[in-house]
């Protein structure tokens, strides 16, 4: 039976960029110790306090259907939460909890794109972005962003892809690339949205993970809270990536039917969940602080190893669980080098390509594993390029 | 800032059918006794050692990113569950874990519609299922089943409503009418959409409640394996609504392209419910036989009171946590029963109206009370219809 062209087409069509990813599996699964820098999750588990929390409302009885919206305490505290780090007013009404960020992601391009629509995304782009577009039946778009500007997008470059577009989809603190988009950045986004009257939507997943600079909402713009809509998680920020709670904050107007378009496509969130991420929210920045923490320190000591060395380029970071590396000076592809990567030394990294044409000669290294261990990898991995850079 | 005009128009323009339900709700917080008969959702909460097993595989650190297919030892329970239900081979290729049941139709509509494709329900129904169509960018088309059929649907009206269709979505045990399709209303689906070329969707969330008859799953009928997606849910059968577990049931390929659509719509399914929900599907069909047993005496009772009296019908139904009440004797709609009922009585009931324009004329009452408050709320509801049918 013929399945609807849009499902067909979700991946566009071409790879779906994890081939290095699950070849590094494969080989962890016949034994092979692979040391690996590919995914975006914490080496720590979720808090026992958080669970013991959760497991306290679940015999409470919170096993129900809960609140579509979510619970009136989780609104109003992930409503704080963006009060307090952006200035932002933000009430209850400006929020709807979803089933984690993605399902925030793709519930945002249904709420702003008609099936055709254009929707502009920042090449490179965390791996789900033109398949979200797709899955919402609407026609993405990329934006290059370019290495020699420390991948932050050219006003020009936006510009002369708006016409015509609904929608502008951005990430910062950025994956796969680290970079936090500057006050400049921010500023021509923000004209462009206007003048070409785009909705944004804001991935700040991230926005816990700041190691320099400042993290700017562009919901804080002038002008920008009404056509802007954020998405956020408790996944990267509180260690709880497998808890699925995410959340959009907009409009009243915009979030009003955004809850009628939950209650249509996934009937909300487990109200224990919602306990205990209204536990884990009260626990206040020093906890996002401590989850955060490892990347921060690991990310000092990349700066130090790269540093002493002239092969290897490290795109300025400022924030996320990422660096992004630039192999250029090897003369191989970022696929390439991950694949010999891999195959000589058994350390796994994302290549650029992964994530669009814009990083290719790049590969990404998630900093998600312990210090020593990520430190002694990097360090191969700069010495790796070096011999194939001779 | 202008939304899509897929999200604005999700509820067709009309009321959401739920102003009996709000004001009942209202009248509750402004501290009136109602009696409430109009939510599916069980007079119990989940287990606990449901909630014991999820909270210790949650401690052992099943936290992070769940495997987004579903866990293999989900996908396998829910195979061998269905498998053992319905006789048809399921394996855990046939099995994508959603978060739940909603989810589950919604992704089965984007999967075999584009578009501006239209797809059948059959009125009454279950009050998302139009809004889960249009969200899906498909034009809903209802066909209408008959009082005088028991709300059977009948061949010759779906055969007439195929014309064009790519999908036809039924619901047996079925919500609201608590009526089980026949073998011979089977056999007519089966061949309109074979004829047709139609996806069958069917929710079969409610397949542990069965009073009467028996319980056809249509994937078992020759040739429809191939053209049918089956939603279930782990909700209804072990009062576990508010954990947000369902999955699809289907082909092969179809499933591989839903497993794609879950990546870019909502990441997979927390691990710790899935753990949970492998649990209690070991449990076994005493214990879904359990969690049934009380809307099985509470159906048992209605049938007493309601056939001591000739006033209001009861739809003779086999299945689901409902009875559809037919009250055309009063000469009121059922919009207009309700709210008096409510008024006058503080019984709260759903309109059939709030199910489509097939179920004028009739209530839905939720089995979900205590039996002694359920059998007195039922013997006021018939003097109440007596006396306005005088």
């Amino acid at each position: 039976m013929q399945l609807s062209e849009r499902i067909l087409g979700l991946t566009g069509g071409g790879s779906d960029g994890w081939d290095l990813f699950n070849k590094a599996r494969q080989m962890m699964a016949d034994g092979v110790d692979v040391t690996e820098l590919t995914i975006g999750e914490h080496d720590i588990r979720t808090a026992a306090p958080i669970l013991q929390e959760m497991h306290r409302t679940a015999l409470q009885g919170h096993t129900g259907y809960a609140s579509i919206p979510g619970t009136a305490a989780l609104r109003d505290a992930v409503a704080a939460r963006t009060e307090a780090l952006t200035g932002v007013k933000t009430r209850r009404e400006n929020v709807v909890i979803t089933p984690g960020g993605q399902a925030a992601l793709f519930a945002a391009h249904i709420a702003v794109c008609d099936p055709g629509d254009t929707a502009l995304y920042v090449d490179p782009y965390y791996a789900t972005y033109p398949g979200t577009i797709r899955g919402a039946s609407a026609l993405p778009r990329s934006v290059r962003a370019r290495a020699e500007d420390a991948f932050q997008p050219r006003e020009d470059d936006l510009r002369a892809a708006a016409e015509g577009a609904r929608s502008l989809l951005v990430n910062s603190p950025n994956n796969p690339t680290g970079v936090i988009y500057s006050a400049s950045t921010w500023e021509g986004i923000a004209r462009v949205c206007t003048e070409a009257d785009l909705w944004l939507i804001s991935d700040e997943v991230y926005d816990s993970q700041v190691w320099e600079g400042e993290h700017i909402s562009p919901r804080a713009l002038p002008g920008m809270a009404d056509r802007t809509l954020v998405v956020g998680s408790m996944s990267k920020s509180h260690a709880m990536t497998g808890s699925r709670c995410g959340w959009l904050i907009g409009p009243e107007d915009a979030i009003a039917q955004l809850i009628t378009l939950s209650t249509h496509t996934n009937y909300g969130v487990p109200g224990y969940i919602q306990d205990a991420s209204s536990y884990a929210l009260g626990l206040g920045p020093e906890f996002e602080a401590e989850i955060a923490a490892p990347f921060r320190r690991r990310r000092a000591l990349a700066q130090d190893i790269l540093s002493a060395q002239n092969t290897v380029g490290l795109i300025p970071s400022g924030g996320a669980m990422y660096l992004m590396l630039d192999i250029r000076a090897t003369g191989l592809s970022g696929d390439d080098f991950a694949d010999k990567l891999l195959d000589t030394h058994h350390i796994a990294v994302m290549p650029g390509e992964s994530f669009g044409a814009a990083a290719s000669g790049h590969v990404r290294v998630a900093m998600t594993i312990e210090d020593a261990a990520f430190a002694d990898a990097l360090r191969m991995i700069c010495r790796f390029a070096e011999r194939l850079a001779r």
